[in-house]
């Protein structure tokens, strides 16, 4: 772990798709409530994997920019065959592909934000489009400053692009922003911009059934259990 | 007035200076904590006119895409020497330019966002740069549910990519969103792009001394003194 200080730290920027979010089990939940036979867990990993390929087939300029939106039902279509459901209606992918747009965020979320929040400015860094990110906040109560998206940027992290953007939209140098995420490309992305990093565990992204690997990253400035973890050590 | 329906209405989207917070007397207040000898009403009525040929300027290309903050900048600079304060020290020029993020809100805002909020989504829409309006926010504690600026459109009002940008953002109609602002051409500019209008009267906007003309526009939806008649008209 780096020495730490959070003398002038004044903004923090939170990934949100497994970090604030669970993903993985809201979207199991969704879909089992549309078709009950169909592994729900398995759908939503298979929806999630088609996430990094689809972006990079933007990144690459072989798709012009798309929102996530736009993209998530690109997958949808992709997958629907395979679990056997093909057969969904029009409005019924609809609503399922903005099942994004309504996820849970883990129990310790809006407690440790409202705190944080106290002390510093809080927004939202994510590759998710605004009105997903703003749906998702009204949803769970998240009380975010502000909300900050590849969609502001026109750029998908992990383009330099996003993490810088954040420290120019608040007039602050990249050191004085921290990213606050569950994923360590994420957190490696924003700290070769310079900003500070904080990694939060969420064993459970993937479901219970997968724990992932929450091994502590010496580079990272902190390593946090949850949001409430992180509030304690920076203070709040 | 024109039919009033509230039935399809999901988003209301801000105005914000002199709709949300009085930049008049807050301008004012802050170049007299600096220099009292200075007629700090005049000062902020003669910065906030720098602010629609800065813009045009903008807009016919002359400047490239520029922030609300440099813009403010550019005209602080040209207007300090007519009130004789030219001799202001850099970082007391950089102190008052932010000034505009600290911009209190009117009485009614706050509880009347709150309630309006438990019914719709609410946002800004305004040509500020999204660092100022977070920084607003924080200052004022207004419960913005997603911040919306120029800077998300990279166009101004009253560039129908603003209006129009809102709806899209949202996924949604443009019916479906409506423009709450304090000037009646904001709201005709979004009212060609299909949006509803409330209009907010905000006699004291450039002061108490100068009251403006505050008289109804058939062509609004809604004509409300305050955010709090606004809520009770929309049942909220």
């Amino acid at each position: 772990m780096r020495t730490n200080s959070h003398s002038n730290l004044k903004i923090l920027a939170f990934d949100v798709f497994g970090t604030v979010v669970d993903w993985h089990s809201g979207i199991a939940r969704e879909v089992r409530a549309l078709r009950p036979t169909v592994d729900g867990e398995m759908f939503a990993l298979a929806w999630r994997d088609g996430y990094q390929p689809a972006m990079r087939r933007v990144m690459s300029g072989e798709l012009g920019w798309t929102l996530i939106d736009d993209l998530h039902r690109l997958i949808l279509e992709q997958i629907l065959g395979q679990f056997g459901i093909a057969d969904l209606s029009e409005s019924e992918k609809h609503h399922l592909n903005k099942a994004w747009h309504r996820l849970d965020p883990w129990p310790d979320v809006v407690s440790g934000l409202t705190r944080l929040k106290s002390r510093f400015t809080i927004c939202t860094l994510s590759n998710g489009n605004i009105g997903l990110l703003a749906d998702m906040a009204k949803h769970g109560g998240l009380p975010w400053d502000c909300i900050l998206s590849a969609e502001v940027f026109r750029a998908y992290k992990p383009d330099p692009a996003t993490y810088l953007g954040v420290a120019k939209v608040f007039d602050v140098t990249p050191a004085e922003v921290m990213l606050v995420a569950a994923h360590q490309d994420d957190l490696a992305a924003a700290r070769a911009c310079g900003l500070q990093t904080a990694y939060v565990e969420r064993s459970a992204e993937f479901g219970a059934a997968h724990p992932k690997d929450i091994s502590p990253h010496k580079d990272n400035n902190w390593h946090a259990q949850d949001f409430l973890s992180l509030a304690d050590q920076l203070g709040c």
